[in-house]
């Protein structure tokens, strides 16, 4: 390591979430271990509860860090009562982002809460609209769909819906090396008279955005993998992100049931636990590490309220390195290039060129 | 059977699907056969195509019958084309229907040009704004969840959501036998605040409806069973249903993915072969038979492009049931008590009870 890098600051939110801190913090751990002096860890929680679980730890690493929040926001608070707690773990973590004490925030406590006081002490980056959460699907490719948004925004006007594909491309672009990811716009056919009239407007925006727009995407898009980015509202994108977390659970059952009726099944089901297991962890989006709130000055990434220690682990990963990536200028930037392309369309396309991200990346090392 | 017992008439649509028409005759022979005298099954197409099909056939059962068109409706045409060729078998069907000679009409064809056609031909049963396609989803219960709109009406209004989940209610009562079906309406989470405008609307009139009202309902209720029916707007149906189209593809993909890499697996893997087969078809609506389009003075069912014999043979045998159910009657007159219900709020609430399907149907036989 040069003396001249600076290290990136994680602050993790131990408290709120469905598993108890010591899961998060354990995770925590195996996050700061795999990444070394690069990544500084900081536990934000209740006093108490982290000095426990360290006193119980045979080796803090040297890059673990804690800072103490009195409260904790409950997974049943509404988000408005949460961003009222002055002292929860969520406001003292974000505040460290606000006072540049931290780089990114990861918490897997009320999603809700995280998202509004994000938006609220962060800011939103000049130009969108509505930050909006980004979940990664499984695909048929083996490279993951990343559908935005899954349920920050309900009710979405077209701008919004263009604003998301163009932050999902960003981010799918400088996190998965991908050049100019395809863009999908969620529709009930291909053809560009289907769909409601909110994907009609948009379409045109992104048609002549100069993005890498394929048009119209269908629900079977999203696991075949045909679009980097899938942009739809939140309604929709909750609606299939419950659905699909659901599919574990009914293969299991389904499982069950057929292993009770047949011995020679009961025989392959021992032999393809490994494959279901692994099946299972497909439809799991924790195995992404979380879902980043993108379109904030800032970076923040939402776990599920019952992430495994590896899930937080991966978060704080991808949190660091959406941090080395400047998502959040990088959107910026690419907001002011559309604004100005708009202004000026007769200027030369290539403006709106396929790599024009790859000179705003900071390092080409991987975290 | 006695001589009073009339027949029931199913047109078959035997052209314009993704597979031959002899894959949809051969479903249809199934059916006739499998039922007897009670149904009577006619193939609607291109009299060479019926002709060279019965040719090669053995025995024909006597329930079977033909009925000639001279066109077809591609799957590429869009639904105004579709509706314009007035010889195509769709057409001839539902002349059928609305002439009386037949009771029901199924197609594998255009899913548009069925729908638009349907309700131009028989028309919308009174009271109902828009007729809605009703899909079934499975469940952990092993009880199928059924879901609509899947794709009739992309922009919705509460009163429209409201009317599917009031179909649903009376399909799902007759047609697999549940007292007071519970109905879900979907949403982004559980609580009354939670939801879009139209979620919000739609709830109110849920709830003075004297319908079996459980609330809202998450992506993840439709495989848990937590409800019998889930009302939402043919976007958000359309979209989960291609999705949940495209698991089978996706787990067999991944399956083979797995037996690639590894030896064991692949010997589980040819063990557990039945169990996939089953899960996929869980997965795969054709099972069901096809998606009634509920709302119309007339019985319609809408199959799979790609629909199996077997399918096909479902499709003719839930068609004859929802005749036999008079379907579209119970729709009529549960509008009719709920709005005499509105006019008079006073009235002994009863009147909306649960049982008052019961006494409608035509008969307690099960085709």
């Amino acid at each position: 390591m040069s003396e001249q890098k600076k290290s990136i600051t994680v602050a993790l939110d131990i408290m709120g979430a469905d598993v108890p801190p010591d899961s998060i913090m354990t995770g925590g751990i195996q996050a700061a271990a795999e990444c070394g002096d690069e990544l500084q860890v900081t536990f934000v929680g209740k006093q108490e509860v982290i000095s426990n679980f360290l006193d119980k730890q045979k080796n803090v690493p040297s890059n673990i860090s804690v800072e103490y929040a009195a409260h904790a926001v409950a997974m049943s608070d509404n988000p408005t009562e949460g961003i009222r707690k002055k002292n929860s773990s969520i406001a003292v973590g974000l505040g460290m982002q606000k006072r540049k004490e931290a780089d990114a925030f990861v918490s897997a406590g009320n999603t809700g809460a995280v998202m509004a006081s994000a938006i609220m002490v962060l800011g939103r980056i000049e130009g969108i609209s509505r930050p909006a959460i980004a979940t990664q699907f499984p695909s048929r490719s083996g490279r993951p769909t990343l559908v935005l948004d899954v349920g920050a925004n309900v009710d979405c006007k077209p701008m919004h819906l263009f604003q998301f594909g163009l932050m999902g491309s960003v981010f799918a672009s400088l996190m998965t090396g991908r050049t100019s990811p395809r863009i999908g716009l969620l529709s009930i056919g291909e053809e560009r008279s289907k769909g409601n009239e909110q994907v009609m407007q948009t379409r045109e925006l992104f048609e002549k955005s100069g993005l890498n727009f394929i048009g119209n995407v269908e629900g079977r898009d999203i696991l075949s993998g045909r679009a980097d980015v899938v942009s739809t509202d939140g309604f929709v994108g909750n609606v299939l992100l419950k659905f699909t977390e659901s599919i574990e659970g009914f293969l299991t059952k389904s499982l069950k049931r057929q292993i009770e009726t047949n011995i020679f099944s009961r025989v392959g089901a021992g032999l393809m636990t490994p494959f279901l297991r692994r099946l299972r962890n497909a439809f799991d989006y924790s195995e992404y590490g979380g879902a980043p709130l993108l379109g904030i000055n800032g970076v923040c990434i939402i776990c599920h309220g019952t992430s495994s220690p590896k899930a937080i682990k991966n978060a704080v990963i991808v949190a660091a390195r959406m941090v080395k990536h400047r998502i959040g200028e990088n959107i910026r930037q690419e907001m002011a290039i559309l604004n100005n392309s708009n202004n000026n369309e007769q200027d030369d396309k290539s403006q709106n060129g396929r790599d024009r991200f790859v000179r705003s990346i900071s390092s080409d090392d991987e975290l």
